[in-house]
């Protein structure tokens, strides 16, 4: 980290920090563990959120600093952002962000913008959180073990507990330090890891239901109506992890969701294992993605959207 | 590791190495990244299997190590047994084990019953694969990509994905060590968690179905009937992650699943997460277990079982 990065956060008297929009693991438990580690400094710290703690971090310890920007809330010697690739992910925030005499910017995502006066992006770490256990390191903040369960947290969602590949040896080695505060690690796993919803539950249900197998089972269709989403009370994000559950049978290498929008208009995730290139696949519709994780937006309906989807992936099976 | 075990296994010639009956990653993981360090330094090696290697783990390196034992096979100079808690884990092959002119005992079971010549039990290890590392090193030996990978997946399925209670700061650094030979995690994590079958998936969406919250949806119950089981084309132990579905929902506590035996009589999986004590409830049937996870079996038909354990538990909620 920037020396200047360092010195300007060990001396001023005032912080607040911003974690992004529809915050995640790593922006709470990254903004609750620098706030208590620059308060365990003498600091006067606040964290803006923009919206609630989501129900799953609410264990977690400093969330006393959290709270809603008020108009006669004094601006802080410094604003600190954390894990927020661009303004518009500071939401409302935005100006009161701007209004500090000094603004830093702490992320790891790639397409970060840089609009701090100050920015420290490190797109080789897996989270945020494993910059701010190094920050810490380099502001001579003792680490102690709510400071930990609130890191720990931020990189254990972030890498997806250690198995995306943005998991580092780095990432191992920052969370060993970590456990060794004396974290219980059964717990907060359990904590993270343990939360889903009745409805969502049932919703997975419904998907298993519906999933197809074609090409000697190494395709994986669930195909969702509006109504079938709807008639299990789930929510719209909670479609998220469905193209996951087809691609956890062992012999799929693709596995695809087709999610009803509208009468005539489905939207495609597309998931692969090893060796097809489903960002071709999506390109075909003019959608986007990765070799692995990609989605694009197909005319039609549900049927004839199917059909278009297998034919466009068999010959890559 | 004791001095003499280390030069025992250093000045063999042969050695063969024997994982515990239906062998899990731990033990296939470790058997295979010792065999094949043990390979490289020299030695003759091999690994002697009382089943065939699961598919899951067969993406694995070294499995040209391992095979079943035949009569006219020659007595190596050493036999080593891993991961393997007592004479009755080595299953049909525990007569030839004794046979070399020494064994070697080498566990992480607290239970481990010291068998064999030289045994090497340590408890505080979460996994098999964590101690072999350390042997490793002990030997002089080089860790390389393919060793590494086997050791991260012992290391990896016996610690949950590093979510159990039993993962360390020690199991962290290890892991990052091993990283650091330039594992693949996205592919080998991909490998070991998305090996699911639909019959599994089938009988998951079965059990949600017949999930019922009780007690403001802090016990989750799911009943199975054998018919429950055998539509889904399912197999008996695809039952076993079934009593975590219930505990993954936010609000539960404790979460059961009562498993039709036969006409009068059930099998109960209990689960826990943070204050109910599931150990008393089975003991109150004749069962036993730990605080967060304990079991029983109970007679009676599937309604008045799951009368008599909503009872048991609805006073300690």
């Amino acid at each position: 980290m920037e020396k200047e990065i360092v010195k300007l956060i060990s001396d001023a008297g005032s912080v607040a920090i911003y974690p992004h929009v529809s915050a995640d693991g790593d922006a709470i438990g990254s903004s609750l563990a620098l706030g208590m580690a620059l308060r365990n400094a003498g600091k006067r710290v606040e964290i803006f959120i923009e919206e609630d703690i989501p129900t799953v971090y609410r264990f977690l310890p400093g969330l006393e600093l959290a709270g809603f920007h008020n108009e006669e809330d004094e601006t802080a010697d410094l604003n600190i952002a954390l894990d927020t690739g661009d303004v518009g992910r500071l939401g409302s925030r935005a100006e009161f962000f701007f209004k500090a005499p000094c603004s830093i910017n702490i992320d790891h995502h790639i397409t970060n913008t840089k609009y701090a006066h100050l920015n420290f992006v490190d797109a080789l770490s897996a989270s945020t959180g494993e910059i701010i256990y190094s920050l810490l390191l380099e502001l001579n903040i003792p680490i102690n073990t709510d400071i930990a369960v609130c890191l720990y947290t931020a990189i254990a969602t972030d890498t997806g507990g250690f198995q995306y590949q943005n998991t580092t040896a780095d990432t191992h080695r920052i969370v060993a330090e970590l456990l060794s505060t004396g974290i219980n690690v059964g717990e907060v796993s359990q904590r993270i890891y343990d939360n889903t919803t009745y409805e969502k539950l049932k919703l997975n249900a419904r998907a298993i239901n519906l999933l197809e197998l074609y090409e000697n089972a190494k395709l994986a269709v669930v195909t969702l109506s509006l109504e079938d989403i709807q008639s299990t009370g789930a929510k719209e994000e909670d479609c998220d992890g469905i193209v996951n559950i087809g691609r956890s049978i062992e012999s799929v290498e693709v596995s695809v969701l087709i999610k009803e929008r509208s009468k005539n208009e489905a939207r495609i995730n597309l998931r692969s294992k090893t060796y097809v290139d489903v960002s071709e696949v999506a390109a075909a519709f003019d959608g986007g993605g990765h070799t692995r994780a990609a989605g694009c937006t197909v005319n039609g309906s549900l049927e004839e959207v199917k059909g278009k989807i297998i034919e466009a992936i068999k010959d890559k099976l």
